[in-house]
């Protein structure tokens, strides 16, 4: 067995006073968004956030105080471990040092609840009845729902259908929690009707289950449509933990050269990275930083940087993104949290920058090297963040050919104790290799570029 | 959401050096074992034990030095946390202090780890090539198959039919942690197939999977039986928990009127209780030992106080404990650690001389005290440790209406993150009331005085 760092003592690390607000330090980069034109008709979107949140998701200011009553909740569980892997370095038998942030530590099982409990204190403030969301493997909404319940908010969950049926634990967690669970697309809303009506059999996305969490946010009384990825404050929120990262590591004397973690539509990858990208800026010092998705979702890797709608209807304002286009409905891999066709605005444009790098994996390897890690260090990874897990096992074995001692870390986002039915037909050989996905993708961007030429 | 108590900071309080063997201060208790008739037939057992586990198992010194490696382990995620569920005791309205102990916390998820790290430390050490043993609920199936791998040995889990279907992830968790799980009764034994051909249908139980595993023992080159409970070196091992606990809370300046712990054969709760047994000895302070117990399976609150075998042929040496007869099968009820037919031979002896309580729920008011502490607390309890949650709350509410400030602590022993298909039955309505449960152990002690009066 590894004997792990022991965060508690070794390293006397806090929790951070503050978020970090990356959009701050990228000279350049405009948030802005269009509306779409629907916002006109029938189906206009109210304004879905209270005004402590806009402020957030638009300052200017780099450094956000954390207040005091969420620091308060964030210490029941952090700082989250940091942990060298070292079995697995043994087992692969490279000169790298591998490193990860621990946050499937906290009560929902994901680093999703360091943007839940802000959201929940803020929108109870805002004098909100209920929050609404649309969730994809359930860590999202898991994290919702213990926060809504710990704020007496009510709280409604559209999850995608393929997790709905893959995972059926995390919807009795929700439930346990207090939350209302329905499979979308559904028959509640417009929005998941006329997606049935095409296609019965629809497995669903993270774009439509957005859908129809805005038209049922639009339609209720103090509902309001609670964002788990993408936007700028929920970005800015997840920094606590690269703040930490960064923090504990040089407790340690060490600093990583490469920083990895999955991208769905981007809070997890920004969570850890942005912090490392502005020591960069402040000590000159590079670190590469990597942002891993599926190859059944590709959009950083295949998608273009264009202007794109949030969800699937179109109902959304859009923004300037990388994107498979927002009516692509992803092959449904078990690894629900990254099936999203577009990046979050500001990562999209560091991306296009050259300051991020990306890279896509199939379903089969990353499951093997969630196998792998796990053998190795009696955790359980989420299959999300087995893609980060699959690319540091490369990027050590590498190291290994070439005599590198690279130090690597990365945000093992959540545990997969949900999702070991996925983890089961993996090891039975009966997960889907991406050759179907992967036409997907191909019709998805042909769509797209002949979008373009018209 | 509840502040805890950070474990980490307020406390430093750290990992026992000693492991605490309470035989050595119950005096007038005897341990002695009968050896069965059968032992001296075909199926004679081999000794099981190597000499290192065998010494500590009858020692007569009341500290036992923990190896300095063992301890590297347990540092890897011990102290655990000792929580104060302040949300809890607001929602019952009660002056008692509710303090948990969190065994949950560890890799495999319950305090099983505790022990199957010494046992394949001591094992690998005398020699031995793989364990073999039997798995209720799969806690203990969890842990030796993490700590086997670990210490690079083979594992093969007999694990009791109905949690096999119940808990399919559990099957899969021990799985990829390289253990060959197979479903008892089984056909792969003589136990197996000669009940399979009574009953086809059988539920199996612990004393079952015992039966079978010794038989796969005692077959095998280089393969022993390893015990997950009952044993007093299981209950040895367990002790860091009290220990850990006592000194906690000393942090604190509080000192706990009543221990609460789930008892299946007794690991978990002697090793939250008889380090508090030791203090009273100590100091003369008084702390009510209460052992929880399901009304199926009532060895303490029902059962008779007699020599009996640990597994369901009797191929096992009998104890003196109380039980309620090796052959009896307790109904499949979902908290599958706790199907034992006897309590371990020191805990009988001290609950015979009335130095521990006990206490029997039926299955639907402890899920409803699971659920009821979930929401609360955000953390799911394994329906094992909901029978402690249960009889805890039961104190909280009594002191209420008697106004009495009492303060409680109990084992929270596992989380519940496998058992949420139970917990969905439990919210759906659909778990057996116990009337089925109760006239088959009416039955079986029946049989018992029968066989007495015989």
């Amino acid at each position: 067995m590894n004997t792990s760092l022991d965060p508690r003592s070794a390293t006397g690390v806090r929790v951070p006073t503050h978020w970090y607000n990356v959009i701050a330090d990228l000279a350049g980069y405009v948030p802005q968004d269009r509306k779409p034109a629907q916002q006109l008709g029938k189906r206009g979107l109210r304004p879905q956030l209270p005004l402590s949140i806009y402020r957030q998701s638009v300052s200017d200011r780099p450094y956000i105080e954390i207040p005091t009553e969420i620091r308060a909740e964030y210490e029941r569980w952090r700082p989250t471990p940091l942990v060298r892997a070292r079995r697995l370095e043994r087992l692969l038998g490279t000169p790298a040092k591998i490193y990860y942030k621990y946050e499937g530590a906290s009560p929902s099982g994901s680093h999703k609840l360091n943007s839940a409990i802000p959201q929940a204190y803020y929108y109870k403030k805002a004098g909100v009845r209920e929050l609404v969301t649309g969730t994809g493997a359930g860590q999202w909404g898991t994290a919702l729902a213990m926060a809504t319940h710990a704020y007496d908010l009510e709280c409604t969950v559209y999850m995608v259908r393929c997790s709905y049926e893959q995972k059926p634990q995390r919807r009795t967690l929700m439930e346990l929690n207090g939350a209302r669970v329905l499979p979308s697309p559904s028959v509640t809303t417009e929005a998941g009707r006329s997606l049935l009506a095409d296609d019965p059999d629809c497995a669903g996305s993270l774009s439509v289950a957005s859908s129809e969490a805005h038209e049922y946010a639009n339609e209720g009384d103090g509902v309001r449509y609670s964002a788990g990825s993408g936007d700028n404050h929920v970005l800015l929120h997840q920094t606590v933990i690269g703040q930490e990262a960064l923090a504990q590591l040089a407790a340690l004397g060490e600093h990583p050269d490469t920083v990895v973690a999955a991208l769905g539509a981007g809070s997890n990858f920004a969570g850890l990275a942005m912090p490392f990208y502005k020591d960069s800026l402040e000590t000159g010092r590079r670190t590469r930083l990597v942002a891993v998705e599926p190859k059944s979702c590709p959009k950083l890797t295949r998608g273009v940087y264009t202007w794109d709608h949030h969800d699937a209807l179109g109902n959304t304002p859009m923004s300037k993104m990388y994107t498979l286009g927002h009516t692509f409905i992803p092959s449904p891999i078990h690894a629900g949290g990254l099936r999203y066709h577009g990046a979050a605005p500001a990562i999209s444009w560091m991306y296009h920058e050259g300051i991020v790098d990306a890279v896509a994996y199939g379903q089969n390897e990353v499951f093997e090297a969630g196998v792998t890690f796990a053998r190795a260090e009696q955790v359980i990874p989420a299959p999300e963040s087995a893609h980060a897990i699959r690319h540091v096992i490369d990027r050590a074995v590498r190291a290994r050919e070439t005599g590198t001692a690279e130090t690597i870390l990365f945000n093992l986002s959540g545990h997969g104790l949900m999702d070991l039915g996925s983890y089961e037909k993996y090891l039975g050989g009966l997960l889907e290799d991406d050759s179907a996905a992967e036409a997907e993708v191909e019709q998805a961007l042909g769509k797209l570029h002949r979008a373009a030429i018209a």
